[in-house]
């Protein structure tokens, strides 16, 4: 597990503490690919709805990996300071954790360019969870989404991250 | 606490298990509300670096508050069975939890109309945890985005609905 | 059958030519409807493909199915007179025509509002079609989508149509 | 004319039929056209409204030829495992065909990149229909969209395709 | 001329100077009029191109018209506190200045509603403006938008307002 | 200060007068910068409520700042024959000008691409004022937006431009 040091200041402010893009045109086109992961947790009786009997084939899970697909499409028109990009690949993937009645989330984002995708990647995991939600609430409204978070980003003159445990 | 008995169904998807918009054409006009909540874990520092000192008057803040109110308009382009509708009112907080290193988002959306809007309640809290992440990342890429949730719902048939030790 | 009396002129240009969006300010809110169909052909290993075998409980269908949704959400910004609006209900169905090689499909758009669905319901039609066209265009790039047009509208001053021989 | 030899296999399904974006990271940026045409046939008297007499100056075709060059844009968004990407040139033509009482839409789409720009051709095609259809359709409600294909494509690594009888 | 009373107050900034969208869902729902204008001034020669001559019936009105409208439909998310509407009606028309080699751009948004449409009729000559802008800043780099200002506002609770010596 | 020869014709135009987007294919990528700029003039009273006192850490500012950076990356979206592109870096400062009770909008677009950016920064600049407006309008309706220009390009076959007096 390789861990970059990180320097602690906020790229995105500028000396007045005002919103910063960070100029990126003079960095290397590389080839970059980011990983992140999310979880949504509901009652036993919704996940059994959507993960066995007659719904088993429906449409959810479908739905929402289209959802993040499309989102990660949209980031830069999402997070303010995010540059527009070209993805390469967008991939969202659903995986059943059924001790706990959750969904994981993952999302891979790859391109070649001049930011990293991690941003992208963690639009991604964001909406399919929130389509999930969208799609289960009339069963279970109290539903929780979690541990969005980074898992890797390799490419990039800062090299390759990787989360602990993860 | 009121809590609407939950009919363990999926309206959004018909007898064939595939993706359906619930039609709410015949639904009445009502004024409904809908809050819901986030968090964003970071390390000790960068807490520090968006809360302290020479950044504490910054515009992370600032920037992730209008990411938000944006997502909440654009929920229904991101989450596919969402109707689309015209909400009257969208407001994002921030409070500093400096025990636990993490700010708490809540949001708030509201209008009158025919279905509910937990959905874009959610969406604002998302994005505008998403952008923070965004802001602080060059400080620390291990964040955690968790506990996003609905808080209360009130308005149209069903009735008011809040979640338990909210 | 009914078949409302048609005015030979073009509403959407003024007296001069020029690019013209129809007022409907004083038009009464309304419940209306429109539905819309059409084809895309394809060869036979092609069709074969989608509809039997391993990939027949394959993602193509959910996915132009959302397509097709999201389009008519967007179906003001994509066509430069069409008003705003709020559907209250899309609906994007697939029917297989096995003797020809081709997917039927059918949408229906519905609200209540000032202004007519017709143009949404071709939109979420034409969005679908192009996306199954995208999901097969490596195994059949001939595929030719066909007969989209408006098979009826319900509502509105003028009232009912329905199209001939639909 | 050429015409390359297709494997019938859908690259946007991966081996369990779910939706999959082709991951184009690797693949060499050359320059690609890609032509497509369509066709909204109507009757005579609407055809005569747009195309003879005090309307033939009118904007009607400038608005359909702007709106099928905006969503040849919009592509990525509109169409979900299309790749977002750069087109360096629209091109949207009309032809009248009076015999037929009907108009040819064809477009040229091009740009230096990563993968093809058919989807791109066909979707400016199609919404520039769209809109000539919204444009009429108080003249003549019974318009039909037919014909929509692709008529070459070059550049990239399967070589020039060109449709049989363009 | 009416000229209603304004009170220097930000309704978008709450008591901590943070952004605040209004909360409008109490507001009646009335016919609302907002027009605006704008100007942009080029040399001589770039205005006998656009006005005169062989592209004298050229579509570059005709596609600053479109993009104005398409911009006022877009209102809500380009300007971060303005709530989603439904346009009824939007007009955009040029007047050319032939004294001071200048067109005028003017508009009209309309509809009922629960708030006011001057953002919307002043980002529809802006973007109109930038259209002209990008059709002839070729042959003059050098040109000013300049002028832009509500003309009239009709309905709502505060009443009608018209600026002086517009 | 450098000034290009500016031939006087319409490349957004062909032979017919018909809209024409330009074809970059061809060109060079190269490193391109733009910078605009523009003003937005008021009441003093309103000058002083955001300039002054109580809000002068309002997010008057921040919120338009980050509306002229979202803007600038929806350019191609706004304007119809602009090509989509890369930014990777847009810049919205503000200058206030006492004397006269406005705000100096300026804007900086970069990328390294086939197209100059001097669209994006207008839009950004334009927007920005727009923004400006929506967040003053209660105090003072009367506002004027103005000097909207470029101030210079560098980069591409053209060389640098500048504009005159800036």
């Amino acid at each position: 597990m390789t861990q970059a040091k990180q320097t602690p200041e906020l790229s995105h402010l500028n000396q007045q503490g005002e919103a910063n893009m960070v100029d990126v045109t003079e960095k290397a086109m590389t080839s970059r690919t980011a990983t992140a992961q999310g979880f949504i947790k509901m009652n036993d009786e919704t996940f059994a709805l959507i993960t066995t009997g007659k719904h088993k084939k429906g449409d959810v899970f479908a739905v929402a990996r289209i959802a993040g697909i499309q989102a990660a499409k949209q980031c830069s028109n999402l997070i303010p300071l995010c540059h527009p990009l070209m993805l390469s690949k967008v991939q969202v993937d659903f995986t059943l954790d059924e001790e706990n009645n959750q969904v994981k989330v993952t999302s891979l984002c790859r391109l070649t360019g001049q930011t990293g995708v991690e941003m992208e990647a963690l639009t991604a995991v964001s909406v399919a969870c929130l389509t999930l939600f969208d799609m289960c609430k009339a069963a279970d409204p109290a539903m929780e989404i979690h541990g969005i978070k980074v898992l890797s980003k390799e490419g990039g003159k800062s090299g390759s991250w990787q989360a602990n445990n993860s």
